[in-house]
């Protein structure tokens, strides 16, 4: 005895499962509720469908469905990300398509330092099959096993290694896209100079899903650096702590991979909420920064960084140092940088500002900002840390331990304005790595210029004809 | 006495005068030809008005006056472009756009490694205010005395450091453009960080002044390198060179700055046309190439350098190199390389390609392309040399001495299609940084897919909705 269907099929599902199969569409309710929030709880919604193709041809004849019909699309990769950019709305209207199944690595190019991959595969995956050809892939990210390299392009992630290699845009070479209208533009070019016209790789990347689906992208690799060191510094001045940047980077030259800070307060954060971590050095700071040097070979590569640590206490730029003896230390010094984020969420309900600014001005917009917060809340602490070597700050502010939804919700809306009215003022960015998605678009909307405006719309309707591309997200 | 005006001024030329003066239009015919002309006496046409504003707003006044009377403008920086984008056409309707009196350096800031600077600028001037701020700019080109920063990144300029460095997309953080309609984009961002939204910067660079006009950016600084080694190196085959091209990479990371290749029948027809050049190396070898290491500090560089090629030669890869032991040894170097330029003018026709292939692929490219043109026109020979680290091939063939016009003018499509073809099956370009302009319209016509040209005319008509930026040029 078979049993029978649940339900008669549309014609638009129908057409789905021609194009799909019953194994590209997410049936299950309890599964298909991964796809319908993202991963912080913080959006939900309701899909449609839930489609997986796992072919580029599949992908593009589904866009082609939707297109015809009118049927908006969410595109999603690995659903990790920090704007809600991949979260459906709750009409049900939606169609969530997921590139998760497009996971073939297509080649690895050790001699023209490339490699083309499906937009489904996982960044933990691109770094290690880098690895296995003797290369080396630098986008890192906390989400690295779950997050997808489709994801990755589509919101141009960022990270810690950007001062050195760039954001997902300078890492990648060549696309092939689907455009809204169920085309396949086929971009995936290993070429480092390319001048046959408009440069639409960086159209598609970061512009979240809005104007087509990337499908595969050529992304380069680099050499692998053999040997690391690392120091963690306790200085008194923002201000201080920007010139031994300068100096860093002058002696140092490209080794200079990463360039971390904390003020005083969020490592205490740190060290309250989380287990096995201690101070580096015997006197509290109120700034600190984790320098990291990296080379192709070592040749006194810690002895550099050291004999410039030295030369910056002797000269009043930094008040104290220590240069990590052992992988372990090494790994001791990360553990409390990375500690920041599981430490604010054990610590309460905090307001996320991850912003840019041209990094001479940070000190400067860090005392403004403090007091200008201060002066609206007294009552909130500012949790300032991030990648002062590219200008990232996650300049976030943590609310009262009290605090009521009500008044966390208002709270947000008050110290977003503040901080990002003076994040514009000087010249800085309201959103350095983490997009706009749905957290940020009434702000964008609220920042850019109408000219900005206007030409993104221009751009958006001239290639997503019936705006059925990720509609809520970005503009 | 006065004299009287020669003639009455139309409506159009009036608004002109009163937007910038006498002094910003170019009223003397001997004057005016150096504006009509390319460099290179190829392209040559006429303009109605040559229009030289000395601020961004004029610029823009004179843009809003073009566009509400559908007058076509050519925008122009230095006018040492390859590829005659910036050249009018001949109907004399066309009001040529000169950006050389927006010359101001709006600010350097070595703390942020930025610096900011109007499109007349000159690139050598740039390169001067970074090595005063003790940083380094390092876009270098052939034409730096003469091209223009705006040119430079309205046509994505390269160049030997691309491998580095990358291209003149790479070097920039922040545009501010003119567009079309005369507003004004304000993106004078100095921001490495920045996901707010669609990458209009990338869309205007490289666009060879057909959406727009780049009117003033925000450059990237870098470390100073203070220190240099250099090699010249002679091989037997062009894998073996690639694979070199990896090992030096492998070894000397982010320090290898250039790897330039040249055939040994460039190198004879260099030592034949060109004054106090020699051969470095004692034996003719069928490929050379030139390599440079580059450091914020020199500890044991030329050493590095030496050992590397040291095991190269004794695993049989190349078989002989010379290091550089002074620096006028390393300018005699670079001077062989600067040679061919003035070399091919010398020896004779030459029809060019300016190619870009995944490097990986060059080796067999180069097999192939060769024969075919043998096939097709055994007289002539290939003069093959470039930028083999960055895969940018001049893969150009002297055509026979005596060739006429005519015959010449056909070998050059002939030979156009028999390259190009073998490029784009190759996954290569065929532009790698000269350009479109007038000399690829038609080719990038034929070789781009239906769906990228009909994305790029998509962008055209809803930037420049009038159709009134440089048109007959890129698209």
């Amino acid at each position: 005895m078979t049993v029978a269907k649940q339900s008669v099929q549309t014609p638009f599902e129908e057409k789905l499962c021609a194009i799909v199969g019953d194994a590209g569409i997410v049936a299950a309710e309890d599964e298909k509720a991964s796809y319908e929030v993202d991963w912080l709880g913080k959006w939900k919604g309701r899909g449609s469908f839930i489609v997986r193709p796992d072919t580029t041809q599949a992908l593009a004849q589904v866009m082609r469905l939707c297109n015809e019909t009118r049927t908006p699309v969410v595109p999603q990769g690995g659903n990790t990300g920090m704007s809600g950019g991949a979260t459906p709305d709750e009409s049900g209207a939606q169609v969530i398509l997921s590139t998760t199944r497009l996971r073939s690595i297509r080649e690895v190019d050790p001699l023209n330092n490339t490699i083309t991959v499906e937009a489904g595969v996982l960044l933990a995956h691109v770094q290690e099959q880098a690895d296995r050809a003797n290369r080396f892939f630098p986008l890192s990210l906390g989400s690295e096993g779950s997050c997808t390299i489709g994801g990755n392009l589509a919101t141009n992630a960022g990270g810690i290694a950007v001062l050195r290699y760039g954001n997902m845009r300078e890492l990648a070479l060549g696309l092939e896209v689907v455009l809204p209208d169920g085309r396949i533009w086929n971009g995936l070019r290993g070429l480092r100079k390319d001048n046959t016209g408009y440069d639409l790789r960086d159209l598609f990347i970061g512009s979240e899903g809005t104007l087509g689906i990337i499908t595969a992208a050529v992304l380069k690799l680099f050499p692998k650096p053999t040997a690391r060191a690392t120091a963690w510094v306790g200085c008194a001045e923002l201000g201080k702590l920007v010139q031994l940047l300068a100096r860093v980077r002058d002696t140092c030259g490209d080794r200079l991979v990463a360039f971390e800070m904390l003020t005083g307060q969020s490592l205490r954060l740190i060290l309250d909420q989380i287990a096995d971590v201690r101070d580096p050095l015997d006197q509290p700071h109120a700034f600190h920064a984790l320098i990291e040097v990296a080379d192709t070979r070592d040749d006194g590569l810690s002895a550099l960084l050291e004999g410039c640590l030295e030369r910056a206490v002797a000269d009043g730029l930094i008040d104290d140092a220590a240069i990590a003896s052992s992988l372990a230390h090494r790994q001791a010094f990360w553990k409390i940088r990375e500690g920041i984020s599981p430490a604010q969420v054990r610590a309460g309900k905090v307001v996320k500002h991850d912003i840019a600014l041209p990094v001479s001005v940070i000190p400067r917009f860090v005392d403004a900002a403090e007091s200008a917060i201060r002066s609206v809340m007294p009552q909130v602490h500012v949790i300032n840390f991030g990648h002062l070597g590219d200008g990232n700050l996650h300049f976030n502010v943590l609310l009262p331990k009290d605090v009521s939804t009500g008044d966390a919700a208002a709270a947000t809306v008050l110290l977003n304005r503040v901080v990002h009215d003076l994040v514009v003022e000087n010249g800085g960015s309201i959103s350095a790595e983490h997009g706009i998605g749905q957290l940020r678009r009434d702000e964008l909307r609220h920042y850019k210029s109408a000219v900005e405006f206007d030409l993104m719309m221009t751009l958006k309707q001239s290639i997503d004809r019936n705006q059925i591309m990720n509609p809520g997200k970005l503009i």
